[in-house]
């Protein structure tokens, strides 16, 4: 496994890589879920390439960014074991040089959901990425379904600016008790770690609501909102039952949803999804 | 000479392309500026591609987007005979789809010059060059000094999205009278035709200005407006003397600056620049 610390030196390794190339993009301190996406990128192209790379602009000046967990030695040899090629690590000098005034946006889709309460969030997003993608030039890249908004707007994004790249977005992984996985978790004290199982356990109770028949988002909303609340650490930020590609709010829905929700365990915000679709 | 009018056409007659391709962006009306980008291509470049295509997310709703002038037949001749691989021929519904909201936006450097008169313009310049970049595929992309801060702002462009293109500015091509070459030209009177080359005058006397140890921006300034206003169907709507990297107004000139200008003739209105250097 190679890295590359320069622009020099990743534009040399890309260009000795013949054949495709996928590419998951990452903030590091990596887990079972990124590591899915490396294994989804090695199962479909020749080459996988790892960029890790805390991006300071996608963090609002309140945010964790310094405390944001960072190991490095640990999540190369993560990435050595699964199989990665060549792992990409700029820093900010070379991400956002002297004089960086370049933005990338993405309109309608960043304001509601995580856009209403992070609104800078995926301006960084999107332009952190548009750069990754021209450094690494990947046939494939592989986001993670955990960070839903997110690969929406990355899809959308990749399609409107014409990106010559197939997005994959991979599910999300749990633990064994359905906690999400995220990098955040370790943040979480034992008490808010058990307590922040209340997420997937209200999407699950919402998803069987929906299987016998419930089409009220409103109702939907209401099972999730009564079991977070019931839980004495949890405090809702948002619950959302909202249309998967316009990300607006529905009444009744149709043939799919997405219910998603940020809530905070202490000083934590943890962020869970799922996506309702009606069998036919 | 082959054209492609659907996106499936671009990529797949790009992915034929072995070797180097040169891209030269263009809204149509070919002139003798156009074609000098196309043989500065054609002499660096195993293949050239241009496009065209009239962008109209870099018009106001005040300007001249129905009526800006139009000839595909003879663009398309005067191409062939540069010697052009490919035409990239888009409409609006491929480069701006239902949904589309995504853009791309410089800072700092939209702001003065033209930037104050078309604050809209440069975020659909750099989207939709954004676009045709991530189409195309370029390794060296051509474009006009004449254009100058469009230069500036499309270089910083690539510079901070990491674009693995080569920028290559030409200088202005000038009729034999050195009124600078336009598409909108076409629209000059006899008079305002005869009249526009007071720009040219006036950058030309500041040169000699310069030249002759001038240094104070404003003395320059004075000397083109003077110049200007005594052409009765000249009216003025910027003279600047500028820094050419940043594009800030400079009070006393260093080693160089960008003199430049927008000039209405009636209804037309013409830009021109010039860059003036220290000789050391």
């Amino acid at each position: 496994m190679k890295t590359a610390k320069t622009i020099q030196e990743i534009r040399q390794l890309r260009t000795e890589m013949k054949g495709s190339v996928g590419f998951v993009p990452t903030m590091g301190f990596l887990h079972a879920g990124h590591i899915s996406l490396v294994q989804a990128a090695r199962s479909t192209c020749e080459h996988v390439i790892v960029s890790i790379f805390v991006n300071p602009t996608q963090f609002a000046p309140t945010e964790d960014l310094a405390a944001y967990p960072r190991d490095l030695e640990h999540d190369l040899a993560l990435l050595k074991n699964a199989g990665v090629d060549l792992v990409w690590l700029p820093d900010n000098e070379i991400m956002y040089p002297e004089g960086f005034q370049t933005w990338v946006s993405v309109e309608n889709l960043t304001k509601p959901l995580e856009g209403q309460y992070r609104p800078e969030h995926f301006r960084g997003v999107t332009t952190v990425v548009a750069k990754l993608f021209n450094m690494v030039q990947p046939q494939r890249a592989f986001f993670g379904q955990k960070d839903a908004q997110q690969a929406a707007v990355l899809q959308r994004m990749v399609l409107d600016l014409n990106f010559p790249i197939e997005m994959v977005i991979c599910p999300i992984v749990r633990e064994p008790d359905n906690l999400a996985l995220s990098s955040r978790n370790t943040y979480l004290t034992p008490a808010e770690r058990k307590a922040g199982t209340v997420l997937s356990r209200s999407l699950f109770a919402a998803r069987d609501l929906f299987l016998k028949g419930e089409r009220r988002s409103a109702a939907l909303i209401a099972c999730m909102r009564e079991m977070i609340q019931n839980e004495p650490l949890a405090k809702i930020q948002y619950i959302s039952c909202a249309d998967p590609l316009s990300l607006q709010e529905v009444d009744t829905i149709e043939k799919q949803a997405l219910l998603s929700m940020a809530v905070y365990f202490g000083k934590t915000r943890l962020i869970d999804n799922l996506l309702l679709k009606q069998v036919d």
